[in-house]
């Protein structure tokens, strides 16, 4: 993938995802001597960002580089008008990759259109967050294979860019997909159709309970305030798809419940110091994967 | 002290303090080559800091490491509802220790309890900055010695966690300690519980004047304008518990007047070309402290 | 220059300025050696900045150094009521040298006098932006060359610091500059005064179109809505200080087309794709030529 844009996760192939995810595996371990010491990565965040953000510039660090953080939009020519296309080519020549966040669908893959450097697509509105998928495929590879796995996935399924990335991702392997929201949260028609097209084992309920026994991975996302008017229907939305630790009685021993963070009241606190929680884990693992992305790219 | 945590100036013994400060000597100079190149240093700063941040940045990149800063809350995933519990998990993952500053008193401690990284308070609302007390021990050391020390300390006694730092060091020591403040101000009854407990030399006063030909350091802290309702009230205790360079002719020639920045009025100005003024070599040996402590703690 | 402050393009005689354009254009190029691992540079910028400040951090890490950023107002000691005399004094015990931008005229000559570390005046107010002009200089060395050149500068000549600076420093060459302006943003009469002094040869004109076929180069500077109360008068001098691709129809082939960016307006992207663009260019440039100006002060 040297030299390449990094805009969303269908653009991964099978071998692709297998590559970053087995040179991850090495970098996990504090022996990764693969150094990249004149290298500067570009941070350009227009949105706020704790994780992404700060696991890049982990990973760009320990691989004995740098970055050139644009910072907020607020202390940024932005403020005085400029486009984001000329932002990007003024940034290119100072940095040797960009890594872009922004509200705006598709602004990642415009961005890449106006420069010669990688461009790794950090969340574009409610479009895609490639590199999230990996650091997902990553956990679930640890914790349950990514063959033979039967995984849920609950909470805001429209709008939730994560989501859709994944979905997609797991269409390379052998996976059954249960998808649980309510009605008005559900799956896109047009990520739906994307699964059929792929031939992924899908399905789609409004409740975890019937669902729950038989599940590797529980992936739960966060549901947002501002998707509802009003505030007791977001509460009763909110309740009707958390967990806590007694419904995990029916699960499997081994089940792995995931978030990609920030978790409000979705996950029980009481669940943090069971052996299911693996969402802090996953959150670590954006290093080791952002590490072998970097590499692969520079 | 290697892989502790840092909360309050009470945890340290005279020993600590000693040891610390040698190894900050050594580092004053820039002969000092101990290297942690793969060490990152996490920066979680929930309030607004110029020199503790700063110096902490620069003690980490002078020892040859690097910092991840979460930049300021508008930017992170506090927006988006996370708790500090969850926060310091995740960052746990990517740093090799933490630097807290928050409005809360008692948010380091409780940070340490989720994380096993050492977690370095620096600074909890009202309650505990250690890193500034050994950087204000250090100062005293070059300048007046820490044994058979008369120090006065005045300004805002009471919601000052610097002075209630510095004054519960102190007692490590064979010090004399002078407090001058208006008497809303004085100290809190269970900070001059601790130091009776330590069997601490302390005596109370509202008035510098009657003290000051007996000090070897002055240590003036900032009186915030919010503490007052009124603002002729403010400007009259501002004033009253400022000095200019006509005070200083009462004291020793060899007087230390020291502050821990930012100032406002209460220091003149004229004071600074003085050899009395010692607050920006004080700000200065940050970088030294903090250096010899992150060496003893990675 | 080592160890000396930039405050002014007048302070640059035409053998410092062709040493740093000769240095830079080493740097230009990925074989610069140069280390300066020790050093720290300190960014002070008061206001918001993207180019200067990532192309100086780019500068000092490319040359193995590192930065301490104070990051924006909002996080700083600032909003405590810090002065910027103090604020300097700190800082400069944490790094080698200061960069600053101030919004007021004045701030970088005034901080230099408080501090002994090189002070770099990243733009004061209305006041000086030298090391923009080390970069215009270089670009139009580049494009243009520096002797026997026809230049022509438009846009806001009143209130553009960036201008003011150029202007005065290709004094120390065989230039001859056009003015195109609004009568109501032309030049202030005391930088037409010392270019007067300096013997240069000048012209002020409120139209391009009469000059446009005799430039080598054309240095366009947008044109802040704040400068007008009125949105219509502004929207109409904007359009008529503006370029697009068909009135290049008149210029030379080789004209060199110049903007510090941002720009809003001022030149039509379908400028952007043809040989005269050189305004990105012109802003990578800011690497190389921060790096040789850092590399002759450290």
């Amino acid at each position: 993938m040297r030299h390449d844009h990094v805009l969303t996760a269908k653009q991964f192939s099978r071998a692709d995802i297998e590559a970053v995810l087995d040179r991850a595996a090495d970098f996990d371990r504090p022996t990764g001597d693969t150094r990249h010491t004149d290298s500067l990565l570009g941070l350009l965040f227009f949105e706020p960002s704790t994780r992404t953000k700060m696991s890049f510039e982990a990973a760009i660090k320990r691989l004995g580089g740098d970055v050139l953080d644009m910072g907020s939009v607020d202390s940024s020519s932005v403020t005085k008008g400029e486009s984001l296309a000329d932002t990007v080519r003024v940034i290119e020549g100072y940095a040797d990759a960009l890594v872009l966040r922004h509200p705006q669908q598709g602004a990642a893959k415009m961005a890449s259109e106006f420069v010669d450097v990688p461009v790794i697509n950090a969340g574009d509105g409610a479009g895609h967050h490639p590199t999230q998928t990996l650091l997902d495929l990553y956990s679930i590879r640890e914790n349950a294979g990514l063959d033979d796995l039967t995984i849920g996935i609950m909470g805001d399924l429209k709008y939730g860019r994560t989501v859709h990335s994944l979905a997609q991702a797991l269409t390379n392997f052998d996976a059954t997909q249960h998808f649980v929201s309510p009605e008005s949260l559900a799956l896109p028609p047009e990520v739906r159709y994307d699964l059929d097209e792929a031939g992924a084992a899908v399905e789609e309920h409004t409740e975890l309970a019937g669902v729950l026994p038989e599940l590797d991975v529980l992936y739960v996302t966060r549901i947002q305030r501002e998707r509802f008017p009003d505030e007791n229907e977001y509460r009763a939305v909110a309740s009707a798809y958390g967990i806590d630790r007694s419904m995990l009685e029916d699960a499997k021993d081994d089940l792995s419940v995931m978030h990609p963070l920030p978790r409000v009241d979705e996950i029980d606190p009481a669940i943090d110091d069971t052996d299911h929680a693996t969402y802090f884990d996953q959150a670590h693992n954006g290093v080791p994967v952002r590490m072998a992305l970097l590499d692969s790219l520079l």
